[in-house]
């Protein structure tokens, strides 16, 4: 007897990127921090007695909360904290999306949300980005036309890095009737120049949520830390109702808060990375490896024919060196390479040479 | 414009047990162990290094898994690790209930269940249990005929601490069609001489899950640390499909492993908790308050008319002494009481000799 609902049997589960167990390996495919998290955390987690352990947590984590509301000039209402980012994209089905619905996605972009519309049992459409990997100035109305429910953007993009300026946020927003859902989980790693912040837009409106997350710019994927905002009237519902009643834990919350406050030490993480995300951008194009301009922690690297990317992705495995490779179309030329520290992405141009011919 | 869903919109959230902030509170509301976690978790902590976190955490806890298969005698592929008790409690019906169907719950229990089918937007439905908290020997040919497509039985139960034995459960099992999510929160608590243990039931029975957690037993509510164990058929789609792909962080694993590695301890704890269970049970009748036989870390005590157990809550209250009260038909005439330290107990027994008048 199989007990699972009909949408469940049919789905397939996500597909994350290798965890390899060897400490050796270069680790260049599923885009984390190349620096480890700030010393105030490692004081922090010294602190932590197990005796607190003993209780609940504080079930919405109103001191991190607290913080972060200062942090972005909001009110502690307009925030949710989750269990990663994955636990907000979800939340956001399950409180907002009807299964009769249909959400969509400026495609190609995280492969997640496929996976998150077939466990929720909805459809999910794809809004082609353009050429340029940007939005399609249109996209509001493509959205209106299809009647979609909510729709996921990621800016900076992924797989691309390429930023959409804060005005075209803006424009899709004023013309969109559905709730965009703003996934910035590489929004740190933004050059300041750009002087992109989204953040004040949840004040004129109410259709918008903004997914932050402690996985990339603070150096903590394993601590599972991640944040919404928004309107309190988008927030509340699932603050009160459909998250798990203690969703975070003690010690992720205690880690998170001392990683904000050490903001002088996260910026310089972020500086370096983008020292070296040009750095590597130009010595690709030396190699005749092109990318599209990335703003975020990775490049999007087209392999030129008749190179083969799968080929490439291989051969780096085979030298110690993981990147990701996409077997899906629009995708199959590319290789996506998070930036690492000097000496990793060193050890990458040293080992795509011999690669490439 | 209100984008939530509908049954979201009609739904109240779950109400938890009240958090004081003060250090000073006698806190007997909400079921904690109140021994501390082994000294071999605080040993774990120190251990941790921040650097590890700036990685993704192993995806299905697998080391951890290992562990407690070796700790039941099962194997790896019949657990998964979840973010407290209630993802698996979500999870299951997100995975094996569609909206359309109807669940059920051996009635009075957690009032959570109630909450998980609103925000699923599926039926709950309630069956009494008999008048000493035991299950109705009847209860399997109910659900069947009701078409109860999954049930939730808490044992220990909770409000009342009341334990069915194996062979009632197997008796359950046997004849009902659905699948039985056996909700051993309290288990740790029960009597060795009861000779407790439903976890070899899951290799006779394809329609059993068994949560069990790390909150109580173990001393880690703080943690957020379940798992739940059933066939590989129940288990997988779950673990691969439906779950957050990385729903349990690197420390929480790593704690949750080192306290199950001291059972020495943890069994003392427990034990200590039963013999102060016994000495509570025998004050508090010789006070003239009774409670239900309980193999729990709580009791449910029977406030006799003409007291009020809610000035009785009240007045425990005023006391510095937090006890559970529920304001609902069948309980209004109840506390219930977490057996906390010795010091702890004696304190509640001299606060409620004046509140008895």
């Amino acid at each position: 007897m199989n007990f699972e609902r009909q949408n469940v049997q049919a789905m397939s589960g996500y597909v994350s990127g290798e965890q390899p167990d060897q400490a050796d390996v270069i680790k260049l495919n599923t885009n984390e921090n190349p620096y480890p998290a700030s010393p105030t955390v490692a004081t922090a987690l010294a602190a932590i007695k197990v005796e607190s352990l003993r209780r609940y947590p504080p079930p919405t984590a109103l001191p991190l909360r607290l913080a972060l509301a200062k942090l972005h000039g909001i009110e502690a209402d307009n925030i949710i904290i989750t269990n990663g980012g994955d636990e907000l994209l979800r939340l956001l089905l399950a409180t907002f999306v009807e299964a009769s619905e249909t959400i969509g996605t400026a495609a190609p972009s995280y492969s997640l949300y496929d996976v998150l519309a077939d466990a929720h049992g909805c459809k999910l459409k794809k809004f082609p980005l353009q050429q340029d990997w940007l939005l399609n100035p249109d996209l509001a109305d493509q959205l209106n036309q299809e009647n979609i429910k909510l729709c996921f953007v990621v800016n900076p993009n992924a797989p691309s890095g390429v930023l959409n300026a804060v005005a075209q946020i803006e424009n899709l927003l004023g013309r969109y009737k559905g709730l965009l859902v703003l996934d910035e989980a590489y929004v740190n790693f933004v050059d300041p120049e750009q002087q992109y912040d989204c953040v004040a837009l949840v004040r004129k409106y109410p259709n918008l949520i903004i997914l932050r997350t402690f996985s990339k710019g603070y150096s903590l994927a394993g601590l599972r830390m991640a944040y919404g905002i928004g309107s309190a009237t988008l927030i509340n519902p699932m603050q009160y109702k459909t998250k798990d009643s203690y969703n975070t834990d003690l010690i992720a919350q205690t880690l998170a808060l001392a990683a904000i406050a050490d903001q002088a030490y996260a910026s310089n993480t972020w500086q370096l990375v983008r020292q070296e995300r040009a750095m590597l951008t130009n010595a690709l194009l030396a190699m005749g490896i092109s990318c599209p301009p990335s703003q975020s922690n990775f490049l999007l690297a087209q392999i030129p024919a008749p190179l083969n990317a799968e080929q490439v992705y291989l051969g780096l495995k085979k030298a110690g060196i993981l990147v990701r490779y996409f077997k899906v179309d629009g995708l199959a030329d590319r290789l996506r390479i998070t930036v690492g520290t000097p000496e990793e992405n060193r050890k990458l141009l040293i080992a795509l040479q011999p690669l490439l011919g």
